[in-house]
């Protein structure tokens, strides 16, 4: 008895006649015998429209920490209407469907309501319900404490409802439907030769992920790899018999042809900070990143270089532009205590990376990658590297053109 | 430590500035102390989409029995936003809140999907946090059946839920905020000098309510005379002091002056259909009437007339104009089964009441009735009484005229 898990996205669920499109997609897959559950999140627009009423209701000094869990309450609210339409849609097609809500789910998550965490599934009735043939209809996106309280996954949290409930039914696969037929090699917009990825491990889609290919939150891959729940991304938006086979997001070891570099992601939401003159003794740092942590400042890649003067360093660093003016207000707060000269925010840049667990076993790759820049006469600011990915910072404006180089030099042009 | 209950009906929160508003009444009333449940709708027009929606989604051909639960989980999420909109808007105005959805007060009911009954409260944790001066603001119109599924109270539900929190917490009052100040002595639309009752009972307010005076929804005022929950109808639409007493429907001992007639009512969505020439033999009453159930078909007044045959009688019954086609075509289906000679149903035409509970201790009430109507040269088809209501039916384009005779006949006008 094969158990799947689908999910559609905003956009695949945008109104009636998508609804439809959706219904018809799950009728046929029923139509094979696949026993499934369907995630859903809100119809698009409504999760933008719920948020502005809760945001005009709070008003703008209400604090987090009152807020948090009635924006929940209004926000889940968009994912139950969709699970019920979608409900309705199967049944109209003689097919046996209910809709399940995160409560009725025991969906349980933590008490940090607007982006809670899944901690696992009180024992409900789905499997038996799925089991006999009903299609569950699962609002995505949404949770219940131990307390009852309603609580939402954050932004794309749909994903992650989705891998939860395939990890929790032993699902053979979790397909999600969105408004793309796979994960690419790299934006298509920016490179027109921009190949499908046929298969992709859990590992690289992450890097993917949080450098800002926004396929999948990143959640819903981690949930994914810790489980092994292979997850494939496929488009909703395509006629019957031209459906496309999608990317397999898997465990590295079902990827026979591993590719050296699979992908090219790129993030412009970056700044970089400069503290010039920093005096070279112990705790510096921890004074510094401590403070950063506490003002919710997401520090990513960090440089130390010596300066000229022998007692002093410059620390370098990036943060989301959006938190560079917090990252700078608390470290002009700093500066007595610290002792540092001064401080430089540079908010035009961008971070390129080049992502493939072939890394791991090949050499020579951030030569090639430093190579193909300076061909174009782009200047790196400042280098990251893990096992299966290296980042630049580069001048924002050289952004496209890092992108088309690097996707040329590591052979990902499609034919 | 005074418990009460409040509701805001869908036009009191029709928006955020109305939510702001209701947020403000609740306010000035926590000042004083109350410990305070308050029953939200949805915002006016949501429940319209949201069914509109469902409607789009089932088709025309889904059978109720595939169709009402997933009404309910698709409708009950307009409560849903409300609850939690209000609650953000009392707290930025620095009171403690929170939003109740039904499965969260275990607000049971059957399982009558689209129109379900209340069946009582499991043990929440309500009072509890009433008491503790946190205000709940808790979704009208949804509750939970037995095994987990929402469930909706039909049309104006949201009286019934404010009434029923009102009993579990044996609340002093259930104040009915809506966008009228009280309840009529008829609609002032028709009468201009039509007055607001101050006090009026449970049993005239139930005859009030079943026959057109929208203002409670029958349920919630049958569930308040059981319980013998005070419920006062007041405006959420006047400015801070310019309040007004509302009405007070209570038990009619606590009613000191009695008014002969409190008030008149009348209802244009009325039928007239006789059959004539039915047989004078046992059975023929059961089978005309079983059958008009088993349709659907709600009959309100029944009269039956012997006829100048010895052996045939004409009988004379009332129901909704909307359920008269259906009548017709189950008589219509029973001819020559029953054996009458032909069927007429005449749609034009209005059923006028006279209400008090004063009529049980007086007598010429009719008498005043019937010569008020022909002095006004208003024919009179059918006549029905209970102890505490008088029903004539007749020709609609009469309907103004009579209720504004009768009104001014039994002194209700105002100065």
């Amino acid at each position: 008895m094969a158990r799947t898990v689908l999910k559609f996205g905003g956009t695949s669920v945008g109104d009636l006649d998508r609804i439809a499109n959706v219904a018809e997609i799950v009728a046929a897959r029923a139509a094979k015998g696949e026993k499934m559950a369907v995630i859903v999140s809100a119809m698009s627009g409504e999760t933008n429209k719920l948020v502005a009423l809760a945001d005009g209701a709070a008003g703008k000094d209400l604090p987090r920490s009152l807020y948090d869990d009635e924006y929940d309450v209004v926000v889940a609210s968009g994912e139950q209407v969709t699970a019920g339409l979608l409900a309705l849609a199967l049944r109209r097609r003689g097919l046996k469907a209910r809709s399940w809500l995160g409560w009725q789910l025991r969906l349980k998550t933590d008490n940090s309501h607007g982006r809670a965490r899944i901690m696992g599934f009180d024992d409900s009735s789905l499997p038996d319900s799925i089991d006999s043939g009903e299609i569950a209809v699962v609002a995505g996106f949404q949770g219940v404490t131990d307390d009852f309280r309603v609580t939402t996954l954050g932004r794309g949290g749909s994903d992650t409802s989705a891998v939860a409930v395939a990890a929790a039914l032993g699902a053979q696969v979790c397909d999600i439907y969105t408004d793309v037929d796979g994960v690419y090699t790299t934006d298509p917009r920016i490179v027109p030769k921009a190949r499908r990825i046929d298969k992709i491990s859990y590992e690289e889609m992450l890097e993917m992920a949080s450098l800002g290919a926004k396929v999948l939150q990143t959640r819903s891959v981690e949930l994914a790899m810790n489980h092994g729940v292979p997850v494939r991304v496929l488009s909703s938006f395509v006629k019957p018999g031209e459906e496309s086979p999608g990317t397999l997001v898997c465990s590295e070891e079902e990827i026979v042809e591993k590719q050296v570099v699979s992908g090219v992601a790129y993030s412009r939401d970056e700044a970089k900070v400069t503290l010039y003159g920093v005096p070279d003794k112990p705790g510096s740092s921890a004074k510094i990143f401590s403070a950063l942590a506490r003002a919710g400042v997401n520090v990513d890649m960090i440089v130390q270089a010596s300066s000229r003067e022998a007692s002093k360093a410059n620390l370098v660093f990036t943060c989301t532009d959006r938190d560079s003016p917090f990252a700078r207000e608390t470290l002009e707060g700093l500066q007595a205590e610290v002792g540092y000269d001064r401080i430089e925010v540079i908010r035009d840049v961008s971070k390129i990376s080049i992502i493939g667990v072939g890394m791991k076993s090949h050499t020579g790759v951030a030569e090639k990658m430093f190579t193909a820049l300076s061909e174009k006469s782009i200047n790196i600011d400042v280098i990251a590297t893990s096992e299966i990915k290296i980042s630049v910072l580069i001048a924002a404006p050289y952004t496209e053109l890092a992108v088309r180089a690097l996707h040329t030099a590591f052979g990902l042009d499609a034919d």
